[in-house]
Protein backbone atom coordinates (compact mmCIF):
# COMPACT_ATOMS: atom_id res chain seq x y z
CA UNK A 1 0.00 0.00 0.00
CA UNK A 2 1.33 3.13 -0.97
CA UNK A 3 1.72 6.09 1.61
CA UNK A 4 -0.27 8.42 -0.43
CA UNK A 5 -3.03 6.19 -0.27
CA UNK A 6 -2.57 5.47 3.48
CA UNK A 7 -2.93 8.75 3.99
CA UNK A 8 -5.91 9.08 1.86
CA UNK A 9 -7.49 6.37 4.15
CA UNK A 10 -6.86 8.20 7.25
CA UNK A 11 -8.58 11.71 5.67
CA UNK A 12 -11.58 9.91 4.90
CA UNK A 13 -11.76 8.46 8.79
CA UNK A 14 -10.98 11.92 10.00
CA UNK A 15 -13.66 13.47 8.09
CA UNK A 16 -15.95 10.78 8.77
CA UNK A 17 -15.35 11.07 12.79
CA UNK A 18 -15.57 15.06 12.41
CA UNK A 19 -18.89 14.74 10.62
CA UNK A 20 -20.44 12.23 13.35
CA UNK A 21 -19.48 14.14 16.13
CA UNK A 22 -20.64 17.59 14.11
CA UNK A 23 -24.26 15.88 14.03
CA UNK A 24 -24.35 14.92 17.25
CA UNK A 25 -23.38 18.32 18.77
CA UNK A 26 -26.34 19.73 16.68
CA UNK A 27 -28.74 16.66 18.35
CA UNK A 28 -27.50 17.85 21.67
CA UNK A 29 -28.48 21.68 20.70
CA UNK A 30 -31.88 20.67 19.35
CA UNK A 31 -33.11 18.64 22.49
CA UNK A 32 -31.91 21.41 24.83
CA UNK A 33 -34.16 23.89 22.49
CA UNK A 34 -36.93 21.47 23.19
CA UNK A 35 -36.67 21.51 26.99
CA UNK A 36 -35.87 25.23 27.34
CA UNK A 37 -38.30 26.99 29.78
CA UNK A 38 -39.03 30.14 29.57
CA UNK A 39 -39.65 30.35 33.75
CA UNK A 40 -38.15 28.74 36.39
CA UNK A 41 -40.16 25.22 37.28
CA UNK A 42 -40.31 26.65 40.81
CA UNK A 43 -41.09 24.92 44.05
CA UNK A 44 -43.42 21.87 44.28
CA UNK A 45 -47.53 22.93 45.59
CA UNK A 46 -47.95 21.20 48.86
CA UNK A 47 -51.32 22.16 50.02
CA UNK A 48 -54.42 20.17 49.80
CA UNK A 49 -56.23 22.26 47.01
CA UNK A 50 -53.97 20.09 44.39
CA UNK A 51 -54.47 16.14 43.33
CA UNK A 52 -51.15 15.32 41.74
CA UNK A 53 -48.11 16.78 41.39
CA UNK A 54 -47.84 20.36 40.40
CA UNK A 55 -44.96 23.32 40.57
CA UNK A 56 -45.03 26.84 40.54
CA UNK A 57 -42.95 29.99 40.35
CA UNK A 58 -44.41 32.88 41.60
CA UNK A 59 -43.16 35.56 38.64
CA UNK A 60 -45.60 38.87 40.41
CA UNK A 61 -47.45 39.40 44.22
CA UNK A 62 -50.26 41.14 44.31
CA UNK A 63 -49.86 44.95 45.96
CA UNK A 64 -52.25 47.39 46.97
CA UNK A 65 -52.01 49.13 43.66
CA UNK A 66 -51.56 46.54 41.29
CA UNK A 67 -53.77 44.00 42.39
CA UNK A 68 -52.50 41.04 40.03
CA UNK A 69 -50.46 37.70 41.03
CA UNK A 70 -48.79 35.68 38.21
CA UNK A 71 -47.63 32.53 38.92
CA UNK A 72 -46.08 30.00 36.13
CA UNK A 73 -47.69 26.62 36.76
CA UNK A 74 -46.47 22.47 35.57
CA UNK A 75 -48.82 19.80 36.29
CA UNK A 76 -47.41 16.52 35.67
CA UNK A 77 -49.46 14.24 33.52
CA UNK A 78 -52.65 13.67 35.58
CA UNK A 79 -52.20 16.20 38.00
CA UNK A 80 -55.15 19.08 38.45
CA UNK A 81 -56.42 21.77 40.45
CA UNK A 82 -59.52 21.29 42.87
CA UNK A 83 -62.58 23.26 42.01
CA UNK A 84 -62.38 26.48 42.59
CA UNK A 85 -63.30 30.35 41.92
CA UNK A 86 -61.95 33.93 41.92
CA UNK A 87 -64.30 36.85 42.57
CA UNK A 88 -62.52 38.44 39.75
CA UNK A 89 -62.10 35.81 37.28
CA UNK A 90 -58.89 34.18 36.22
CA UNK A 91 -56.44 35.21 32.96
CA UNK A 92 -54.80 31.89 31.72
CA UNK A 93 -51.88 31.21 29.32
CA UNK A 94 -50.77 28.10 27.67
CA UNK A 95 -47.25 27.67 27.36
CA UNK A 96 -46.54 24.69 26.73
CA UNK A 97 -47.87 21.04 26.89
CA UNK A 98 -51.00 19.63 26.71
CA UNK A 99 -53.66 20.92 29.58
CA UNK A 100 -57.25 20.78 30.36
CA UNK A 101 -59.78 23.13 31.69
CA UNK A 102 -63.79 23.13 32.33
CA UNK A 103 -66.04 25.49 33.96
CA UNK A 104 -68.66 24.09 36.29
CA UNK A 105 -71.73 23.01 33.96
CA UNK A 106 -69.93 22.95 30.96
CA UNK A 107 -67.34 20.44 28.58
CA UNK A 108 -64.02 20.77 29.25
CA UNK A 109 -61.52 21.71 26.97
CA UNK A 110 -58.24 20.95 25.61
CA UNK A 111 -55.37 23.93 25.68
CA UNK A 112 -52.30 23.51 24.26
CA UNK A 113 -49.35 26.10 23.68
CA UNK A 114 -50.74 29.63 22.75
CA UNK A 115 -54.12 29.05 23.79
CA UNK A 116 -55.90 31.44 26.54
CA UNK A 117 -58.50 31.37 28.86
CA UNK A 118 -60.38 34.07 30.48
CA UNK A 119 -62.13 32.34 32.84
CA UNK A 120 -65.53 34.48 34.48
CA UNK A 121 -65.53 36.16 37.85
CA UNK A 122 -67.57 34.03 40.22
CA UNK A 123 -66.92 31.09 38.12
CA UNK A 124 -66.29 27.46 39.43
CA UNK A 125 -63.59 25.71 37.32
CA UNK A 126 -60.49 23.81 37.51
CA UNK A 127 -57.51 22.87 35.26
CA UNK A 128 -54.52 20.67 34.93
CA UNK A 129 -52.62 18.48 32.72
CA UNK A 130 -54.01 15.83 30.52
CA UNK A 131 -53.67 12.50 31.22
CA UNK A 132 -50.31 11.70 29.33
CA UNK A 133 -48.56 15.18 29.18
CA UNK A 134 -47.42 17.55 31.22
CA UNK A 135 -48.74 21.46 30.92
CA UNK A 136 -47.41 24.70 31.62
CA UNK A 137 -49.28 27.90 31.87
CA UNK A 138 -49.16 31.32 33.35
CA UNK A 139 -52.40 32.24 35.87
CA UNK A 140 -52.79 35.62 35.99
CA UNK A 141 -55.23 36.50 38.91
CA UNK A 142 -56.24 39.98 39.99
CA UNK A 143 -57.15 40.10 44.17
CA UNK A 144 -59.43 43.15 43.40
CA UNK A 145 -62.50 41.96 45.13
CA UNK A 146 -60.61 39.27 47.34
CA UNK A 147 -58.99 35.82 47.31
CA UNK A 148 -59.38 32.83 45.53
CA UNK A 149 -62.06 30.39 47.17
CA UNK A 150 -61.25 26.89 47.06
CA UNK A 151 -63.75 23.87 47.04
CA UNK A 152 -63.83 19.94 46.50
CA UNK A 153 -61.09 17.90 44.62
CA UNK A 154 -62.10 16.95 40.94
CA UNK A 155 -62.82 13.12 40.70
CA UNK A 156 -61.06 11.04 38.30
CA UNK A 157 -64.61 10.12 36.39
CA UNK A 158 -64.52 14.46 36.18
CA UNK A 159 -61.17 14.60 35.02
CA UNK A 160 -61.90 11.73 32.09
CA UNK A 161 -65.02 12.94 31.20
CA UNK B 1 -3.06 8.09 -10.84
CA UNK B 2 -4.23 4.94 -9.98
CA UNK B 3 -8.07 4.01 -10.23
CA UNK B 4 -8.29 2.96 -6.84
CA UNK B 5 -6.63 6.28 -5.33
CA UNK B 6 -9.59 8.06 -7.66
CA UNK B 7 -12.03 6.35 -6.24
CA UNK B 8 -10.89 7.22 -3.01
CA UNK B 9 -10.52 10.67 -3.78
CA UNK B 10 -14.18 10.96 -4.89
CA UNK B 11 -15.55 8.58 -1.94
CA UNK B 12 -13.73 11.30 0.14
CA UNK B 13 -15.66 14.57 -1.86
CA UNK B 14 -18.74 12.34 -1.10
CA UNK B 15 -18.60 12.21 2.57
CA UNK B 16 -17.40 15.74 3.14
CA UNK B 17 -20.92 16.75 0.77
CA UNK B 18 -23.14 14.50 3.01
CA UNK B 19 -21.72 16.04 6.00
CA UNK B 20 -22.11 19.34 4.76
CA UNK B 21 -25.77 18.76 3.74
CA UNK B 22 -26.51 16.76 7.12
CA UNK B 23 -25.58 19.91 9.28
CA UNK B 24 -27.11 22.40 7.12
CA UNK B 25 -30.35 19.98 7.74
CA UNK B 26 -29.62 20.20 11.21
CA UNK B 27 -28.85 24.35 11.39
CA UNK B 28 -32.54 24.74 9.37
CA UNK B 29 -34.42 22.46 12.26
CA UNK B 30 -32.72 24.69 14.64
CA UNK B 31 -33.70 27.70 13.30
CA UNK B 32 -37.23 26.58 13.31
CA UNK B 33 -37.52 26.08 16.87
CA UNK B 34 -35.59 28.86 17.66
CA UNK B 35 -39.09 30.36 15.79
CA UNK B 36 -41.69 28.87 16.96
CA UNK B 37 -43.83 31.02 18.23
CA UNK B 38 -45.91 30.64 21.40
CA UNK B 39 -48.63 33.42 20.25
CA UNK B 40 -49.46 34.52 17.01
CA UNK B 41 -47.23 37.74 15.90
CA UNK B 42 -50.55 39.62 15.74
CA UNK B 43 -51.41 43.15 13.97
CA UNK B 44 -48.14 45.73 13.02
CA UNK B 45 -48.96 48.61 15.17
CA UNK B 46 -49.93 51.77 13.56
CA UNK B 47 -50.46 54.53 16.17
CA UNK B 48 -47.85 57.09 16.99
CA UNK B 49 -47.17 55.73 20.00
CA UNK B 50 -43.89 54.13 18.83
CA UNK B 51 -40.60 54.17 17.10
CA UNK B 52 -40.04 51.57 14.31
CA UNK B 53 -41.73 48.33 13.99
CA UNK B 54 -44.14 46.77 16.91
CA UNK B 55 -46.76 44.56 16.53
CA UNK B 56 -49.23 43.22 18.60
CA UNK B 57 -51.74 40.12 19.36
CA UNK B 58 -54.38 40.88 22.02
CA UNK B 59 -54.91 37.59 24.18
CA UNK B 60 -57.20 39.77 26.34
CA UNK B 61 -59.51 42.49 26.58
CA UNK B 62 -60.20 44.07 29.46
CA UNK B 63 -64.12 44.30 30.97
CA UNK B 64 -66.02 45.61 33.61
CA UNK B 65 -65.29 42.83 36.59
CA UNK B 66 -61.29 41.33 35.20
CA UNK B 67 -60.18 44.57 34.50
CA UNK B 68 -56.64 43.41 32.95
CA UNK B 69 -56.07 43.65 29.21
CA UNK B 70 -53.17 41.06 27.99
CA UNK B 71 -51.44 41.52 24.76
CA UNK B 72 -48.47 39.55 23.31
CA UNK B 73 -46.13 42.51 21.52
CA UNK B 74 -43.42 42.05 19.15
CA UNK B 75 -40.60 44.72 18.48
CA UNK B 76 -37.97 44.46 15.36
CA UNK B 77 -34.60 45.65 16.39
CA UNK B 78 -34.44 48.95 17.82
CA UNK B 79 -38.27 49.75 17.88
CA UNK B 80 -39.68 50.62 21.27
CA UNK B 81 -42.50 52.45 22.81
CA UNK B 82 -42.75 56.43 23.57
CA UNK B 83 -42.58 57.22 27.20
CA UNK B 84 -45.57 56.15 28.89
CA UNK B 85 -47.50 55.65 32.15
CA UNK B 86 -49.78 53.22 33.67
CA UNK B 87 -52.45 54.19 36.90
CA UNK B 88 -52.09 50.55 38.20
CA UNK B 89 -48.37 50.01 36.86
CA UNK B 90 -47.97 47.41 34.03
CA UNK B 91 -46.58 43.65 34.51
CA UNK B 92 -43.77 42.69 31.57
CA UNK B 93 -43.24 38.78 31.20
CA UNK B 94 -40.05 38.60 28.34
CA UNK B 95 -40.66 35.47 26.15
CA UNK B 96 -37.89 35.92 23.67
CA UNK B 97 -35.22 37.97 22.36
CA UNK B 98 -33.83 41.15 23.76
CA UNK B 99 -35.14 43.90 24.92
CA UNK B 100 -34.63 47.21 26.92
CA UNK B 101 -36.84 48.76 29.38
CA UNK B 102 -36.21 51.78 31.21
CA UNK B 103 -38.03 53.72 33.87
CA UNK B 104 -38.07 57.56 33.92
CA UNK B 105 -34.76 58.68 36.40
CA UNK B 106 -33.40 55.10 36.45
CA UNK B 107 -30.78 52.90 34.25
CA UNK B 108 -31.82 51.11 31.43
CA UNK B 109 -32.50 47.54 32.18
CA UNK B 110 -31.94 44.51 29.50
CA UNK B 111 -34.54 41.72 29.35
CA UNK B 112 -34.47 38.26 28.25
CA UNK B 113 -36.27 35.67 28.02
CA UNK B 114 -38.26 34.49 31.42
CA UNK B 115 -37.31 38.33 33.23
CA UNK B 116 -40.60 39.91 34.58
CA UNK B 117 -40.85 43.44 35.22
CA UNK B 118 -43.27 44.94 37.45
CA UNK B 119 -43.62 48.71 36.46
CA UNK B 120 -44.76 50.51 39.25
CA UNK B 121 -48.28 52.62 39.17
CA UNK B 122 -47.68 56.14 37.59
CA UNK B 123 -43.96 55.96 36.74
CA UNK B 124 -42.92 57.23 32.94
CA UNK B 125 -41.15 54.15 31.63
CA UNK B 126 -40.38 52.67 28.27
CA UNK B 127 -39.87 49.31 26.81
CA UNK B 128 -38.62 47.68 23.41
CA UNK B 129 -36.21 45.39 21.67
CA UNK B 130 -32.53 46.02 21.40
CA UNK B 131 -30.63 47.49 18.62
CA UNK B 132 -29.82 43.85 17.00
CA UNK B 133 -32.27 41.58 18.27
CA UNK B 134 -36.43 41.54 18.40
CA UNK B 135 -37.55 41.02 21.25
CA UNK B 136 -41.34 39.67 22.40
CA UNK B 137 -42.88 40.17 25.77
CA UNK B 138 -46.22 40.08 27.61
CA UNK B 139 -47.69 43.14 28.79
CA UNK B 140 -50.52 42.52 31.62
CA UNK B 141 -52.31 46.22 32.02
CA UNK B 142 -54.72 46.56 35.15
CA UNK B 143 -57.21 49.46 33.54
CA UNK B 144 -58.93 49.58 37.41
CA UNK B 145 -57.89 53.05 37.88
CA UNK B 146 -57.95 54.63 34.09
CA UNK B 147 -55.73 54.12 30.60
CA UNK B 148 -52.30 54.22 29.81
CA UNK B 149 -50.81 58.17 29.31
CA UNK B 150 -48.91 58.66 26.69
CA UNK B 151 -45.61 61.09 26.20
CA UNK B 152 -42.97 62.09 23.82
CA UNK B 153 -40.57 60.00 21.67
CA UNK B 154 -37.40 57.83 23.02
CA UNK B 155 -34.82 59.93 21.69
CA UNK B 156 -32.18 57.54 19.75
CA UNK B 157 -29.71 59.22 22.70
CA UNK B 158 -31.86 57.64 25.67
CA UNK B 159 -31.89 54.59 23.33
CA UNK B 160 -28.76 54.02 23.23
CA UNK B 161 -27.10 55.59 26.18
Amino acid sequence: MSSKYLLTIILIGTITFSCKQSEEKNKTVDLTAEQELIFPKGQKITNNNFVGNAWVEMLVLADSVNRNSVGSVTFEPGARTNWHLHPNGQIILSLDGVGYYQEQGSEKKILRKGDVVKCPANTPHWHGASPDTEFIQVAITSRVDGPTEWFEAVTDEEYMK
